[in-house]
């Protein structure tokens, strides 16, 4: 990136839109993982879809590797500028462009953070669903094809985006699907480009999917004497047909450690944590009825419904915080985290499978999991000098990673394929199909420009 | 396709499963649509997924057409071999591989028929809710990304796919997706495949998400003083955050036809049929009840709900049975159908536009809708002979996609590109996004060997 290019860059946006500091460098090297960091050699802020088309094209010519930003909050290394180059921050794209009330949409643009979003459309009775926890970018989260705790009954990112507006690698300015819900109109480009993790072209405006917020719910937490009772029941609520709005499994390790540092009083035994939204207070009371009927079947040792708003809305913002606060537990380690999915019957099977190989391998670990969609994470700490026990974690990630398939999975339920998941992508996907990847990730970016080395390596 | 080609196709299946006779050829020469039969030169029919790779690879090699056949129910000629060539019908290759009850899903091959599937699938309480109404393939309702009926509430064909198989135009087999409701692995071919109208490759074994049979539901019947009254009350009812488990609109045309010919006794005007899912019978009387002061406000005329379950699925067989009720009715005409949809707020406006062009054009058309998605078919009968109305019918298409791309909607919400709305493609996507379409056609079939002359031209 000679300094050619850097002025033509300066000329797309303005001067003070362009840093070339060691500050804004660092800022821009890694994500919320514990992937090591690459720094771009500049950052840009464009402030308009035709900037980032002119950036793109002149980036293109120069084969210099472009990496969209968001919050940075991804955690599979997603968006590290591992070859260099130019970051491109849309932290200046931050606005709402058109709320649809009435169609329960709203279009964005991609630096505008999820939390910022939902606080606007809240005053709509709205919200957009898929819940990363992390205040995330919606380019982000369209990027990475992120979920979350709402993932279970209002899906991912993926099953919430109508259209896009996307630059490609050439500079081109594309659109895809519309705002019409039911679309049969030639290839589906707006999931082709969800979830390919800025390596198919930089979204620069999204159109999404809103739900109402719900008007009546419970919150309900529950102990069980085990990780794997807490596994079973999850599938025998899902398979009840019951439609929980969240699901989550955390361990009783975690449950020590958020009692401890975020002030709760849960029993310190694995916990399912559930909220419940019915039609009326009487069909929610009926709904956790039968929850209730199911959890004792499991042995469950405390069954506490019907939390009101405030405790509801502390128990959520605890686990949204759970990653941060685990950081802070165990402050001066590192960690491996994995993000298995299976088919719900398979739940039971992966917990204790990953309950007693983290056990062999002697880590300590945490579980938590977005259990309603048969979504595991473990996360591992020790010391970053400690390498047998680092060697250790890559073990239980590739031992939960084949269990997974094994059982009919997924690699990567929510955090992308970034850097860390690349090595499974054979065995998840077979030559066949990942040569059809490769395919169409050589015809869309000739060059490799957009965020090389991710995805497809 | 010479004598030698046939020869190793019949090595392929063995003798008695190639056809070169007039009759199969006629077989598969049309769809449900009124488009012009086109013949292939052959016809076979597959057992396996090998054989349909060895079939395909044969065929790139020879450059011969090859197009895929369900049940030949779609409706934009989607299917229709116009440049001769191989059809390849699925019919031997029916058969459910898995259901998988306690993940609510099932793997089946393509050729088995819609309504035969959910058939076995009662059995274990479950269905596959995007539902055509013709008894299509679930091999050509994944190509045309079917829907109907029920998708207000469950979504089209491409929302509930999972995982397919599928035969590139090389003869290569991939496997796309996973069982795993959560994925996030690299890029989503699944949905890709989806809706690609076998331009991009054969699909071969599909893995679909199912839905529990609903225990409680509620048929109601409404009918209303105009067309336009009719639509406003479903943007209400969907914008009141109601949840639909059917949201049909018929015209008063269509109900005269349907009191007549199926024996059922409507208010002759413009009619609402819905159906309702709740959790308990004291939920859906409420939700009964919200509705009921909605469809009043708008002046409706006779509202029944809580129709039996008898009288209910009567409604539903009717309601699906109106394409062919129409052309019986219409015996010796042809007809125009339109399938455009857009956001439910604009759908008040394209229905009224609609009913008035078609007036301004002297037409005799039937207004019929999936009204709770924002779809709306219009069906103009004409006879063969009469030329100049046949031109008019083309003339509303061409204005109703028009008013919907204005509207933020689309050209087809259900049936698909076919052969009918390729000329609108350019003016749905752009020049860009449609260079980015023929790209990955031209990656992924470098023979234009699938189905060719179809989406993209």
């Amino acid at each position: 990136m000679n300094s050619e290019f850097i002025s033509a860059l300066q000329e797309i946006v303005g001067e003070t839109h362009l840093s070339v500091t060691e500050a804004d460098r660092t800022q821009h090297g890694r994500d919320q993982s514990s992937h090591p960091a690459s720094l771009p050699e500049a950052v840009i802020w464009p402030e308009s879809t035709q900037q980032v088309s002119a950036i793109l094209r002149l980036a293109n010519e120069n084969k210099i590797p472009v990496v969209g930003w968001g919050a940075g909050t991804s955690l599979e290394g997603n968006p590290i500028p591992v070859r260099g180059g130019l970051v491109v921050d849309f932290g200046r794209m931050n606005q709402i462009i058109e709320i649809h009330a009435q169609d329960f949409q709203v279009t964005v643009q991609p630096g505008i953070l999820y939390k910022d979003m939902n606080k606007v459309l809240a005053r709509n009775g709205l919200f957009f669903a898929p819940d990363p926890g992390a205040n995330a970018s919606i380019g982000g989260m369209v990027a990475n094809n992120a979920a979350g705790i709402r993932t279970v009954k209002y899906g991912a990112t993926r099953d919430n985006v109508l259209a896009l507006e996307v630059v490609l690698a050439n500079g081109e300015i594309i659109r895809t699907g519309s705002r019409s819900v039911k679309q049969s109109a030639g290839y589906d480009l707006t999931h082709l480009f969800t979830g390919s993790e800025g390596t198919l072209g930089l979204v620069t405006e999204a159109t999404l999917k809103l739900a109402p917020l719900p008007e009546h719910f419970s919150a309900v937490t529950v102990a069980f004497p085990s990780v794997e009772a807490a596994a079973a029941t999850v599938f025998n609520i899902i398979g009840a047909g019951l439609n929980p709005a969240a699901l989550e499994l955390l361990g009783a390790e975690l449950i020590e450690i958020l009692n401890k540092e975020a002030g709760f009083e849960f029993a310190v035994l694995p916990n399912l944590l559930m909220e419940f939204n019915g039609a009326s207070e009487a069909s929610l009371n009926e709904e956790l009825a039968l929850v209730k009927e199911i959890c004792e079947a499991y042995d469950c040792e405390r069954f506490e419904a019907g939390l009101g708003r405030e405790a509801r809305n502390r128990l959520w913002e605890a686990r949204h915080q759970v990653f941060e606060i685990l950081v802070r537990h165990y402050a001066g380690q590192t960690w491996s985290l994995t993000d298995v999915a299976v088919p719900i019957s398979n739940y039971p099977e992966l917990v204790s499978y990953a309950v007693e190989t983290s056990r062999q391998l002697g880590l300590n670990t945490v579980f938590v999991g977005h259990a309603g969609d048969g979504n595991l994470h473990t996360t591992s700490f020790f010391s970053p000098e400690d390498q047998a026990t680092g060697d250790r974690t890559k073990q239980l990630n590739e031992k939960l990673v084949s269990k997974a398939l094994a059982l009919s999975g997924t690699s990567t339920g929510e955090h992308g394929v970034g850097l860390g998941k690349q090595k499974y992508m054979m065995q998840e996907h077979g030559a066949a199909a990942l040569t059809v990847m490769r395919q169409l990730k050589a015809t869309l970016d000739p060059h490799n420009i957009l965020n090389p080395g991710k995805v497809l390596g």
